[in-house]
């Protein structure tokens, strides 16, 4: 299970060990919880640790770490970290080591892990990753790993984006609806798949392609080879990557993510006009968005709420009250820019709308007229099981309310989110092949008892 | 010594422990080292620590140390951190104890140690905090606190801002030249001094003034007690609080800093004209002059340049190869942005110009078709002595190198600095109650044997 | 692969994890590296961490485990400690959870894994508690747990005495040989096993008999039951934990160790009588022994040998030099004791001898007339393969040296050790029931390719 | 404040950092709360810490400590450790650098501190040294130090052994009472003063004699000089040196520890015989006790009871159940030694008589047949005030009760005590010349408001 996640493979002529550590620190954002390189060195060894990347791998141990290829994982958890969830997962099997980096979730994993027991598998940690393992193993007799890679294919639901390894040679895998991010490119002394394309920019290589839909690719240090392995009809790409999760200076399937939210703000700006003096962006996720309604409505940007940079992730409160001075301290306006003015305030999205209200409250406090509210997504009504992590059904301020009341909880003067046809514009990709489901409650794939499987989830073996 | 810092006093009706720890994350940006609180507890009691604000002081000890007046501290430090070195230092004394946090360079710290010493004082720790306690505990035999204080200021040269406690009352001192910022509020149950007005804001509080220069103010519970110690014909504010160090959203010295930040951009735009598509500024530190540049130019702004947030400041490489990649990580062109551009770079300053001159070249690779770099501060061609960081003369880019000499070094298609003019006209105070010594050399006090002494600095007791 | 190791089983009407704890306290003399708790509350729950056990179970952490029915290990390693090795190790399978602690070696598990993997059987950890697992889960179909033991028993060559769960069952196993040991007590609210009886002791609670050679015997809170599983012609017992390994206070199978150790000493005094004015025991481990040959020689008894307990196991030399120093620092003579003396040294084994060397110098140099050194254990000429960490045949001093020859190495008068019929006769046990391959070279069970075995088990996957 | 502490101080033609190190080591049983070494490099430098030594002082700190000449420190206390605790303390005064490290109680250091603090001193830590220090350079003023030093001497009242550092000058100091212990000797490349002779032993070197009473000795890597300070009527050497602090390897004021403590163990076994089968130490504490018991009464010994080498000074206890279960844990009978015999327990001294009862009990309950209790120092009825931590008055169990009430409180079948008279003749020192405050009530020094005094000594600044 891996709500948001960050993977890479490498094979290279030489020691992969730096260019996966550097691949994984251009992930970062996608998981801070935890993680682990894989390499094969006559077998597969891996370091693994809890939180960043240059906390859980230390030098000492990376310099013991050695091998010509190797895949990497960043690990984002809603639970709390601890030391067993951290990726890649290993595996000794009859015919030879598997390491297994995920992005996705596998939301039939505890029918399979169920299913995978009574034929005689024995789980040690419970993941969705042991479950594909075994899959693997068992259909691997004799099969090539391709043939094994696609019968587990058959067998796993929902999203999955993986670096795989088996004894020395890696892979990266793709579920057949896209859904989450992965692409493949050349680097200085090899090839290199990982979930968004700074990871090879970071190496100063070169993006080559995106990982089709259902497709496996095996990469080596001179090329790489593919096998479409399964077609679904349609994709569902996860809309929220170009939103929000994935980093703006990354290119997801073909398409460069800030420009989307640009172009997201630009027709924000022409379906939800307001009548402002300026257009302050949530910093740092409503910039590139706040940038695109600025442009189209010719309202000015600036700069008018301040980021702490030093309330970071880790931060923990010493007392309930410091807590409650949280937001203030993580964001404030500047008097100058917003006194006296009509604010638009732009951000990606809302969720549970808590902070939103005591930033709005704090414009008014600070001198703004008027407090617009404009959101480069259409309201969240649902959650995600595919992936992102978000709250559950009713702690979404969009779940069950409309505009009008969620304008009245948050306190602006008035509120305007994309429309889904303007979202969908903005991406440039039809609507058939995106996975929408948090904002219409429609999923690609059918998931089973939804609230309970999200439950699972939560409560695993320790 | 205490190259940035930020400090904090607060007296009032309840436990203070609480806002000064507030304070103090509202100060974070000053200082990243260390961090402390005293409190008045039927004598002075202290907590401090190595490291941020919520590492260095621990909910269990917080928990420990009560009082209704207290000063906190937070530290910089080019030297390596040691716990030694955490603020407010604590000296109990013949008439009482006084505690003392400082943001600001004593000059001649080292003479008065030397001074003090023959005549008795014997140094623990050989700061230049033990400095002043010593001459205020010799001078308040029969005198009052605030003669005490008059007769320290007449030894002691250089720079400072101090949160002071003697027994249970609190003070804020700022030096006669003005040098570091320092200001006074009003909070729920109390008043409070503080570095920056955003720590005010962090505690829902109203900004009063800033502490005049050469003033001694007493804070309590229900007001506050000015006493004018000593008067320079001119200020000597520190430019560079404005064009970089203190927050945008803090006010200082009655002026704006966002706004001052902006309206060097726009001076910048008419002295230093470029023929640009677009201006990208060097987040985040120029973003806001980028916004004056852009907005005076009519060149639109984008953001060209993204940020990697979690490549930290306590971030450690792990291999030579892994630092040589290190701005890449740090800042990734957005190909979609650049490519084909004429680039109008915007940073606030240029200290050695080796991170420039990689941005230069990254935007160069991603397509850009020219990149002007444009500065919103003149050249830094000597170090400061007053209390920010500066490197070596020797290793600064603008020391002994005429404009277009770096340029060339930097590989940028041109290059502008505002001018020392401009930088005036922008901040609104006039150029005689400016410290302009790092940009023209000419330092508002003398300092004798000025390198030897910036070495003298360095090299400390353990 | 567990060298020496300490395991526990509980079975109560309350919480186990207290009296657990306490019980690995007990037993902490059997493994300092790793411990770790497992408990049945709605599946197998653990604790585990690297260190002493209250290094690593932690306050916070055992309060949140809770159930009647638990298992607990300490582990003990010749290579580099990691989390990874600690025990109990919890498989999840088909059938139900188990839980297995383990103290000593399955030799032929290399193979056992090979042939479970070519089974379809796939290894995270590749450690002998994991083939255990798998045996026990594909025997288990239909049959009894009892069976399931038993299979895996007729498979697994070696030594081992396990603490075992299924489900929330709980069970003590010792192999047929009874190699290492196990015993079966009554505690205030139930029964309990373990390795040693000085944990039963620890508990207030009563030692009822040891487990037999070949035995299962599962506990519950009311009572226990036994299943004579398997049986050899002879037993294995490991002779050292009567000469060294266990505390001098445990009795196993039913003979008491302190009595072995006084009565060691008595035969070693008239088997090799020494005119010597004082006996002096090698704190701690020669103590007993030393007791015993003062008794048996009339030769008085003096602590001439002062330890330094602060000496400690996880203690790092910070330098070649001082790590020469060492055996100074940790053993100081007595010069009051042993000057003008002719001094008998007595311990309880030489196993690598560069300490005893390193002693009898310094009593020389504190002024011993004549230095005697007095063995009670026959001479180690072989490695052990079924649990106690020996140094491979090369390192040991009386591998391929006669007794004259050692003596010369470690510069004493004179040296005796006890002879193998003495050691039969202090222990109580006849010779064919005691394993006593490391003074004769021969094994009770066939070791294939014994130094290739033994290479084997120190590399491994990480 | 020092209650128990080790010095050391070396003069040598080399760096001395590992030399000091060592000694610390072999002084560690004296102090396992902090840790510190101060050496000469062109002003005194220092590395300080929290724990045993090697805990406490790193590796790559050691490296960069060099100088010929230095002092050293562990530290003991009763109140939590804080690395502001650690010593040697460091002082830069007008005439130079000054470092000390203290064994010993100053018992008018408040007001030493007031009268100093008076005279315009100002304290930071408030500590006994921190007056020694003022009190020194107030006095040096054109004096030689070992005027200085006479002169404080004066001044202070109470027990002290200094290791002390004037610029690179090394010296040792004694009080006039000679309370604490110190001594002289001769190492490889030059001399040491130290705590107790086992110091000189762990680093090879040559006992030459105790430091006197009264007198200052400076050591160079060539040889010594002695200075007499000052002289006493009679000396006040701590018996308690003797019978249980100062390690059995020791020699003090010419007298062999071990052979006092044997010789206490027979003259005990003289005045209080008892009807026992068998002689038992309490380990390790009683053990050279009980082997003059033994020989005297013909008694046999035996190792009767067990000790947990594993449940440390470090151990905190998970839960108060466990805690209860502490001596048990700590120590367990061995029932093949005491079933069934009259058992004689032998211990150096009983303080608050709790876990003396717990002992006797789990005796009885091993089978213990009679238990008799002897003891090898006179009841402590009263608090020390010159350096060995003892509790106060109200929770000594020998405080206000007679034997018979106190065999009864610990359950005793009989009890004895060694007498005054026994415990001078076994020492060798007559009783004028010997501090028997804590079993006499009268101390060598006037101590006003003696309960006072010591309540003031736990509660201090933080």
């Amino acid at each position: 299970m891996n709500e948001k996640c960050g993977v890479v493979a490498i094979a290279s002529n030489k020691n992969v060990v730096e260019d996966i550590y550097v691949a994984l620190l251009a992930l970062q954002h996608r998981g801070q919880e935890a993680a682990g390189i894989s390499v094969y060195d006559d077998g597969i060894k891996s370091i693994k640790g809890v939180g960043l990347v240059n906390e859980a791998l230390k030098k000492d141990e990376l310099d013991l770490l050695k091998g010509n290829s190797g895949i990497g994982h960043v690990y984002y958890s809603v639970t709390i970290s601890i030391p067993e969830n951290a990726q890649p997962s290993v595996f000794h099997t009859g015919i030879g080591d598997i390491a297994i980096a995920h992005n996705g979730i596998i939301t039939n994993s505890e029918d399979l892990k169920q299913e995978l027991m009574r034929k005689g598998h024995n789980f040690i940690q419970g993941s969705e990753e042991e479950s594909f393992a075994y899959l693997l193993s068992d259909s691997m007799k004799g099969k090539s790993f391709e043939k094994a890679v696609k019968y587990a294919m058959k067998k796993m639901k929902g999203s999955y984006s993986f670096a795989l390894m088996f004894n020395n040679k890696v892979y990266g895998l793709r579920d057949a609806f896209g859904i989450k991010p992965l692409c493949l490119g050349k680097i200085k002394d090899g090839y290199i798949i990982a979930s968004e394309s700074v990871a090879i920019d970071a190496l100063g290589g070169e993006f080559i392609r995106d990982v089709e839909p259902g497709e496996l690719i095996e990469i080596t240090p001179d090329g790489y080879k593919s096998y479409m392995l399964m077609k679904e009809k349609y994709k569902a790409h996860c809309f929220f990557e170009y939103v929000y999760f994935a980093r703006s200076d990354s290119v997801i399937d073909g398409i460069e993510v800030y420009k989307v939210r640009q172009k997201l703000g630009e027709i924000l700006a022409s379906e939800q006009p307001a009548d402002g003096d300026i257009v302050v962006p949530i910093p740092d996720s409503g910039r590139a968005h706040a940038y695109g309604y600025s442009k189209a409505s010719k309202i000015p940007m600036a700069e008018g709420l301040m980021k702490n940079r030093y309330i970071a992730r880790t931060f923990i409160m010493p007392s309930q009250k410091i807590r409650e001075k949280f937001v203030r301290l993580k964001l404030n306006p500047v008097k100058s820019v917003v006194e006296g003015k009509k604010v638009v305030i732009v951000d990606d999205s809302i969720v549970r709308g808590t902070t939103m209200r005591k930033i709005v409250d704090l414009l008014r406090y600070y001198g703004a007229k008027k407090v617009h509210v404009r959101i480069a997504s259409p309201p969240i009504i649902a959650p995600c099981y595919f992936g992102i992590d978000m709250t559950e059904r009713s702690q979404l301020i969009a779940s069950g309310r409309n505009i009008e009341e969620i304008r009245k909880e948050i306190n602006a003067d008035s509120l305007g989110y994309i429309s889904i046809k303007g979202l969908t514009e903005a991406i440039g990709i039809k609507k058939e092949d995106l996975c929408l489901g948090c904002v219409t409650g429609k999923y690609p794939i059918k998931v089973d008892n939804e609230e309970l499987r999200f439950q699972e989830r939560i409560e695993k073996w320790r």
